[in-house]
């Protein structure tokens, strides 16, 4: 074939070549180019539409890159065998995007709450605008997969000064969130794992390791934390648990209780215990309680942190530090995965840690905190007698515990009607076998709330629950 | 037990509740103290010490909190039964820290290179600060799991117009890299499934695939692409694959191959394609060759692709194509997974794209990389007799192939005699049974390196190979 009639239109924005590339591209999908038939010669078509060869020969040469056309050494370029694709019926639904859940509530007392109006915004934009204006290469450069050297030597000082945790720089792994933590140290454990909750937990953490496909277990909680003798018989290798203050119990686990929990995890080989240390810096009577890491001498703990309770949300950096066994573990496997987080992100936040910003904000928040959990309890007040507080002076949210015959879906419900929104325990509790076991306990979240909303909100709780 | 004599000096710096609860603490600890044994009342204990008693009650309430007393109603405080930890030997080395490897080469061709001296820093730099004066609290708080709604939009438009890749915002995940990406696939595909992927590939994701529990399998390639036929006895359901512009080979997967891909996919209900399309961005002769999602269908096709590669490593973020079945899982389990990319790089991101920044560096990059892509083949010129050059004008590495009897061992080794690194396509075959089978076959990557230190380069390594 050497007649090849394509409409080529000069006055086009399209490029020529590209004009005849789909000309021809769509003859071979139509059918009427068909496979083993031979194209004109660059030549003989660019004398017949009056067009330079070297046009000619792009067009061909992108039917050849992607495969319409074979070129066959002295003899051309032939159409190849191009099979139909099998067409199925496609669901052409548009998806609707999801728009962030409004609450809709007057009062919303959540527990995740944080108070951003007092973030030192002047002071981050500061750090990251000296950041950088040091256009280094390396600075948009891949860095370590572990985090950066001098982020993780900055987060061990830190560690060991507020909580107590013993690790070198090495044994840390700086990561977007807890969530990707979790899904990394999936890697690191054995596969056929058995991972012990606390029960009620951070639904979360639940979910996630019940999706990697972890065998997961519920163990009841006392007031000294989770009930070691449940573990023993619960058949599981790893337990997840947050000593200093329980989510959303507020329960510290007992020195007594710790010790009985490393010491379950170092009878056998395999077995660890996850730290979730969530928020241990917000504790408004006395010192901070330490870490279970702390007290491990065995290589036990897998400690989790990180600074989106303490800084912002949208600060994607957890940590995690681990043992000796898991570190080698990491160097095998999950070493793999490359940084999650920016380096330009790590060299803000190591210079936000380093300079002392960090603490000073901290030490503001407490404060902070601790005036809206005060004015929090005060405004309770009237409730003492149908209620007792617990979880208080530390955290960001208490659990009014009723003293009488209610149920949380009444407590819940009754508040919703005057747009409050509280918590129920039972939102964290998974699989509860019966309710009427425990005495109804609700959620307040106060750290992200305004002091005169907490006011109002909780006068307001005051009438909807008829006290 | 009233007498307890606590040495407390009131001129240290360490709070006296402090000392009075560190004292306790370890008496409790070295045994002195025991279970049951009853502490003075705060009353006595003050009046003995003479200190204030809310001093004594802070230190009192500090022990009980982390559980190393407890409180009896009108009896006092009792010391726990606190259980000795079991201590074993602990490995008390110091982990190494390991340090960026330092490739010691004077020329070093990686295919991984990226020239960062070309990054537009002074726009991002703008932006950044643009966005950082807005000090909204949004802009620090939580977002969606799956990325900013705007940052999916303009992905979405951009995929659609650069790639043919057509999806709704609704269908994108945004997240921190495509190892990341990855990970969270895994929660979406059966636990099941039998991954198979091209031979030689990118290795990394082979090994998280397989770090991840799946059975992992290796597929031929030819020139069109991976081998269907093989694919179709090996029992995988998923095939990774590169169709714009395979890595390492260069090999474009012709549109027959992909038609032959998509049909084997639509046959069964949980089969699926990941098309990773790293470094599409980058053809430097005729159109860019269109994505294999857009070829698709029947919701067959999870694309892959980021922005490390065409803005900057260190820019942590990648984006996947969900296809409806797989947004359905991931509506259920992967949204469980908070979002690993920060809200403020989401936003500098959005609007380095929807300013046209990002549009404007592509097209200086690719001018740039042809260069250096021109430049490289001109200075192999004298290779042409001896070697097949293979994988050129795309991309940002060349695949010389050999035409006699060497080994790549011995190209690569005199290459690192001369302080020159080359890679050979062996480092990217897993499980090689029979090297000798094929010619051998080196990589020389471009984009990272200096014009003038190509041609030296060049010239060294036509030494070194005796050329």
């Amino acid at each position: 074939m050497n007649e090849l009639t394509i409409p080529v239109d000069l006055n086009s924005k399209i490029h020529i070549y590209e004009q005849i590339y789909t000309y021809i591209r769509n003859e071979i999908l139509e059918g009427r180019l068909t496979q083993g038939e031979r194209l004109p010669s660059s030549r003989a078509l660019a004398e017949h539409l009056q067009i330079s060869r070297s046009t000619i020969n792009l067009a061909y040469e992108q039917l050849l890159a992607e495969g319409y056309i074979e070129a066959v050494a002295c003899k051309g370029y032939f159409i190849s065998r191009v099979e139909k694709p099998l067409r199925l019926e496609r669901v052409k639904e548009e998806r609707k995007d999801d728009t962030e859940a409004e609450t809709g509530y007057q009062y919303h007392f959540t527990p995740n709450g944080i108070d951003m109006k007092e973030f030192p915004y002047r002071t981050w934009r500061r750090i990251t605008k000296e950041i950088l204006i040091d256009d280094s290469k390396e600075l948009f450069s891949l860095g370590m997969p572990q985090g950066d050297k001098e982020l993780r030597e900055t987060i061990a000082k830190y560690l060991f000064a507020a909580r107590g945790v013993a690790c070198t720089p090495g044994q840390i792994i700086v990561g977007a969130g807890n969530d990707y933590l979790l899904i990394l140290l999936q890697l690191l454990l054995n596969k056929n794992s058995v991972i012990a909750f606390e029960n009620p937990t951070y639904t979360k953490a639940y979910r996630i390791m019940e999706s990697l496909g972890f065998d997961v277990r519920l163990m009841g909680m006392d007031e000294n934390g989770i009930r070691v003798s449940e573990l023993e018989h619960s058949g599981a290798n790893v337990a997840y648990v947050m000593p200093s203050h329980q989510f959303p119990t507020g329960i510290v686990t007992s020195v007594g209780r710790r010790n009985e929990l490393l010491k379950w995890a170092a009878q056998k080989e395999d077995r660890y215990l996850i730290e979730d240390d969530y928020d241990s810096e917000f504790r408004y009577r006395g010192k901070p309680i330490p870490s279970l890491q702390g007290m491990d001498h065995n290589g036990k703990v897998i400690y989790i942190g990180t600074f989106s309770k303490a800084i912002a949300p949208a600060i994607r950096v957890s940590y995690m530090v681990l043992p000796e066994k898991l570190m080698s573990e990491y160097e095998k496997k999950g070493c793999l995965v490359s940084s999650t987080v920016s380096r330009i992100d790590q060299k803000i936040l190591n210079e936000f840690i380093r300079c002392g910003a960090f603490e000073r904000h901290l030490n503001r928040m407490r404060k902070i905190y601790k005036g809206k959990h005060d004015v929090l309890l005060e405004s309770l007040k009237g409730f003492r007698s149908k209620f007792k507080i617990l979880g208080d002076h530390a955290g960001s949210h208490i659990l009014p515990q009723a003293k009488y015959q209610v149920t949380e879906q009444w407590l819940s419900r009754k508040a919703g009607e005057k747009g409050i929104k509280i918590y129920c325990l039972s939102d964290y509790v998974i699989q509860e076998e019966n309710t009427s076991m425990r005495p109804a306990t609700v959620i307040i979240g106060y750290a992200g709330m305004e002091i005169e909303d907490i006011e109002k909100g909780i006068a307001a709780l005051k009438a909807a629950w008829e006290i």
